[in-house]
């Protein structure tokens, strides 16, 4: 019996990393020399080989190789690396997410106009370390884990007029939380001006995972069994009280889980490749044909 | 025996309202004829008498009277209202609290902008009637005390970028909470940019108060009895646990008051002329001397 199979929109790749990865392929098609990314393209080994494959290898620091392009993957760049590279003379690509170039842009505006720029993030975060680069000599970052906010600490000594954005891919509760401590210090500042730079992916794809669960009899979970977001998917499929399976590849799936399900559901993590959710869908359409 | 007598720094009239008499004032001993303000100088009744008697008289309407000088009071007026002043051809002396000016300038600049200008004050208080007419077409005021603001409820439609100012004598707790409810639906804008235009000086004169009561032995707390902010100031004395009297003017202190007590402290509301808390003062120093 022909079953109905519904995938969520928004699985697999979020925008950014989809974009990168494509703007390396379509580099590798053309069959170039000396074609690097800076840094993996991506935290996925398959993708990485096949660029191997294709001509197009990662490397951690530009002055280990003869460079003729230069990929700049989705997380961006410090703008000192920036120019560093440009010196080089090479080819650069820049695959930078425009999520994140956004938040580029805005922080190197605010520090322009005479804000101290407050970013929430994680320090450590490659991204991070690429806006604050941007963001002025009184730039500071936040980030939640290191106790630097504390329920009862006080805010960080701040300027009089703070310019917020937030690293792309921070959970909105978090971002939030810290917003309204330095709200609560209202009385600290001349001005409080925020902009919206999370990249509203994650959550929509875990929304969007919901509506689907809920009029499926049965959901494929597609993302390594360590991916915590895909793991996040899957038990948020649980709750709900769908059948669920949590799988990494379309050779797990057994023919016998379509036995009594009408409508099927399919969602992936953010670092799983749109050719295994392809694989899976096909490998549904051979069972239920 | 002689005591130690306390004044609460910012003790009786807020800045802008004391500025405002004194430009009354001002304008009284010039002597000029026909000089009116918009509305009372200020609530209270000895005030408005003694403006009368050196010629300054309150109108409520510009078409009322033959008018050649007009003082706007310390809360401002409308723009468009003060455009038809303006055609009147008499003389404007502006006594508009520069705080509140700072509110409508910057309603003003968020508009031309783009920004939809969110005022978070009570509508019907002429401060906010000033603010909103340079706050452009589309803005807002938010007022919780007409449920606008309920917990569950969302925030009433808005633009994706929004500017938002407060009515300069909003309460700060007020200002956060509905502030944070706006952090609260992030995702739904662009921008969020805060300008700190509350006036700190009631929530000062509370602390203020406090510190005083704590260190004397007696306070006095000058103003109307049916003064909310007096009352206010005379509750937190006596939850400080100070012995205290709320009065209204220097003839209800009685000598006795002052027998066991070696420092005394002195606070007033924000209705509360100078000239009252020097007679309050001076009575003092007469019983205590």
């Amino acid at each position: 019996m022909k079953k109905n199979i519904v995938l969520v929109e928004g699985a697999g790749f979020c925008f950014g990393v989809k974009r990168a990865i494509d703007i390396a392929f379509d580099v590798a098609q053309k069959h170039k020399d000396n074609v690097f990314t800076l840094g993996p393209i991506i935290h996925n080994p398959q993708v990485v080989e096949k660029l191997k494959d294709l001509g197009v290898h990662p490397i951690d620091d530009i002055s280990q190789e003869k460079i003729k392009t230069l990929i700049i993957r989705a997380h961006g760049i410090p703008k000192e690396k920036f120019n560093e590279i440009k010196k080089l003379g090479c080819e650069i690509i820049d695959a930078t997410c425009p999520f994140v170039k956004k938040a580029q842009n805005l922080a190197e505006k605010l520090a322009s106009e005479g804000y101290q720029v407050l970013i929430i993030g994680d320090k450590k975060h490659p991204e991070v370390k690429g806006i604050l680069s941007y963001a002025g000599e009184k730039a500071v970052v936040i980030e939640k884990e290191n106790n630097q906010f504390d329920k009862d600490e006080k805010i960080p000594s701040l300027d009089k007029k703070i310019g917020i954005i937030q690293q792309t891919t921070q959970p909105l509760h978090k971002a939030k939380e810290i917003m309204n401590r330095i709200i609560n210090s209202l009385s600290e500042f001349e001005e409080i001006r925020i902009f919206n730079t999370l990249c509203n992916f994650t959550s929509k794809r875990l929304e969007e995972t919901k509506k689907v669960a809920k009029e499926v009899e049965l959901m494929l979970v597609v993302g390594g069994k360590n991916s915590a977001n895909t793991t996040q998917l899957a038990n948020l499929c649980k709750e709900i009280g769908v059948k669920t399976y949590h799988i990494e590849d379309a050779q797990e799936i057994k023919i016998e889980w379509f036995s009594s399900a009408k409508k099927i559901g399919v969602t992936a993590g953010a670092s799983t490749p749109q050719w295994i959710i392809d694989e899976v869908i096909d490998r549904i359409k051979k069972f239920t044909n």
